[in-house]
């Protein structure tokens, strides 16, 4: 590599970060990736490893494989413990790095909108450790309901709670409820199916906000068909070790309390402070740059941005387009081009309801029922990275699909 | 269940244990299979996930999947804390369990000849947990080594020593090594593969004590040919952390240190002490019972029995048949016949040693070389448990074979 080439630093190997350092493979400039994880994650089918449908390593895929033909691009496994915006430098745990150009994109955490005990008493799925210990965490539930002589402590074993509604909440409900009603039952033969409690929980009156009520509708008695219970306009005052109190004061006893509520920027340690909002992410311009940093880019789930009036969807369709267009951005900075402002172009989204259902969006128009559903299986084997990853996946659903079975009824690792 | 059957309680959901609970399936008996995990795991294979050729789920079997139909059968998932032979319990802490019978096949654990500090500074592949950990070790000390200035930490970064030359260690030695040679040299362009060391120590004159000198010569040759350092007639003096001492006083720096040398049975409370021998195990009668309790059935590596002079090895075949005899023979005692002598029938074992190379030993001749290696294939890919397992199994080797590629490079957990 060039020494004398401009040196652009990538904080985080998820959609925005991994297509930015495609884009900006081959040209005359030297790049590093750097995330705590040494692979990155596609996260929209991390409620699936957390249902025990799919194995952590079929979505995850090597960030070094990645980027193993890319000779201009490097990786560095490493904690990113502050950014000094000043002197252009990342600290890290294995030591700081300088940059001429910064694409940030962390990715998010949850958000707990200050209600008590929330965050320390309730699990998460945002990551592919969360959704491992999710899916643990449940087995373990089970294992311990089994063999179990005090009822309440049965009871509090087989609630489960899901605060939140969308995609992540009804995704997870969904694909759990099945996990419930199909190999569950049939491995805990002494835990009758209606035993087991799924609590859907969310404060808005429907679910799935960025979709019609008319499929809100649809994904609310379609998860009622197989036993979530849907609560809507319910709000939470306080979560405790096992126990949510609702806003009307209705207390749930649960082991499991799956918070996937809100969402929230990543908070990192600078020198100057670019996270202006309350959910700790940052408001950028057009060209995804904060106020007062010109060579920094930021992208994801941490940049917010309105258009047409609305904020930007936390998705990885807008990650992956903000990651792409930062990197060209960069790379007309260096040509002596003027910088071209970000346009999210909506190709649509989905959102899947267990076997058969999913709700889709494109061009204005929602579609729901199997074809939806057939369109969002290969919709995301498609986005999936890796042909061997694609391959899995796809044994393991139609694994699932044609014996009602789950692969992942493993506690691995055993801690 | 007819609680005036029988209660045969097996601790332990190895090949003994799960052979044992196959044989006792649809009979008049009550059986609960009693193991800390909730899986069965395929020993033979563990290197192989420590070498990151397969993942772990592909080697692990849900017990309750096991025995979905088995109506008689139950699964308690618990470690067990002491046995009360005399009482005719088990202590586990998930409550005592009573038992008519006992199967005891809880496994093996590592032997450390009492030499200094090779316990605690050592790592060790007897379990799914521990084949994980040492993966996401070996990925950690090649990130480590890829941004490190000091050159005696790089060094011991990339230093790998495996200590016993038995199949365990020369399998993972053969599968390491190309791991090292193939899919970590692209992926690491900064880490010269000549830097890497691996030595493989033993304190015997050849390798794989069961096999002939021819073969384990031809095993010697094979594994230097892949850059692995055999080390013959030296023994282990004492291990530090990060470095080992060998008895001629050279000192190996490594941060990696397998520890395959011994292995010795497993350590468990109890009323009467079974366990009469010095490696922990215990010496059973040709019905595999220990002294002094009749409704006990030792089986598996625990159990130390001699036949024709020379002591069975610790292996799946042996388990396996042990755990079906012992079944038999409670099936007997129940209905007042008499005891029948356990006899191991050898089918032959084999080691591989990296593509294309393994070693067969069948009715007193020994194969070596290719064909030697395919039926090594067939063979172990016959005996896993799971159509699922045995799909996966192929398709990672399938994959691995024509491309040198590895899947299990993502370190997950993270912690």
């Amino acid at each position: 590599m060039n020494s004398e080439y401009k040196h652009i630093v990538i904080i985080g190997a998820g959609f925005a970060g991994l297509f930015a350092a495609k884009k900006l493979s081959g040209r005359n400039v030297r790049v590093t990736i750097i995330d705590r994880n040494n692979y990155h994650t596609f996260n929209p089918l991390l409620y699936q490893v957390g249902a025990a449908e799919i194995e952590p390593d079929q979505i995850a895929y090597p960030v070094r494989t990645f980027i193993r033909k890319k000779a201009n691009i490097d990786f560095l496994m490493a904690n990113v413990e502050k950014i000094n915006f000043k002197k252009d430098t990342v600290v890290t745990d294995r030591g700081d790095i300088k940059y001429d150009f910064l694409i940030f994109s962390p990715g998010s955490s949850s958000g707990y909108f200050g209600i008590k005990g929330a965050e320390n008493n309730s699990t998460t799925l945002k990551s592919l450790d969360d959704a491992l210990r999710l899916r643990n965490h449940i087995l373990r539930m089970f294992e311990r309901a089994s063999k179990c002589d005090d009822p309440s402590e049965r009871d509090k074993c087989l609630t489960f709670v899901i605060v939140g509604g969308g995609p992540t909440g009804v995704e997870f409900a969904g694909a759990f409820a099945e996990f419930v009603n199909g190999p569950l039952r049939k491995d805990y033969p002494h835990i009758d199916s209606h035993e087991v409690r799924i609590c859907l929980v969310d404060a808005a009156g429907q679910l799935l906000g960025a979709y019609s009520p008319k499929s809100a509708e649809y994904a609310k008695r379609k998860l009622e068909k197989m036993n979530v219970a849907v609560s809507l306009n319910r709000t939470v005052k306080e979560v405790k070790p096992g126990e949510i109190i609702l806003g009307d004061g209705e207390r749930l006893k649960s082991h499991t309390i799956l918070w996937t509520a809100g969402v929230s920027g990543v908070a990192i340690k600078s020198d100057i402070k670019i996270a202006d909002r309350k959910d700790a992410r940052v408001t950028v311009d057009e060209y995804l740059r904060p106020g007062g940093c010109d060579n920094v880019f930021i992208c994801g789930d941490m940049a917010y941005l309105e258009q047409s009036g609305k904020p930007l969807p936390m998705n990885a369709p807008v990650a992956t387009q903000q990651g792409i267009h930062s990197a060209i951005n960069i790379l007309r900075l260096i040509n002596g081009k003027t910088l071209k402002p970000f346009r999210y172009g909506d190709r649509g989204s989905m959102v899947t309801i267990g076997r058969n259902s999913a709700i889709t969006k494109a061009a204005g128009f929602e579609f729901r029922g199997f074809i939806a559903w057939v369109l969002w299986l290969f919709i995301h084997i498609f986005y999936l990275i890796g042909f061997r990853n694609k391959i899995l996946v796809m044994i393991s659903w139609f694994r699932d699909y044609l014996f009602f079975e789950r692969s992942g009824k493993m506690i691995i690792p055993s801690e």
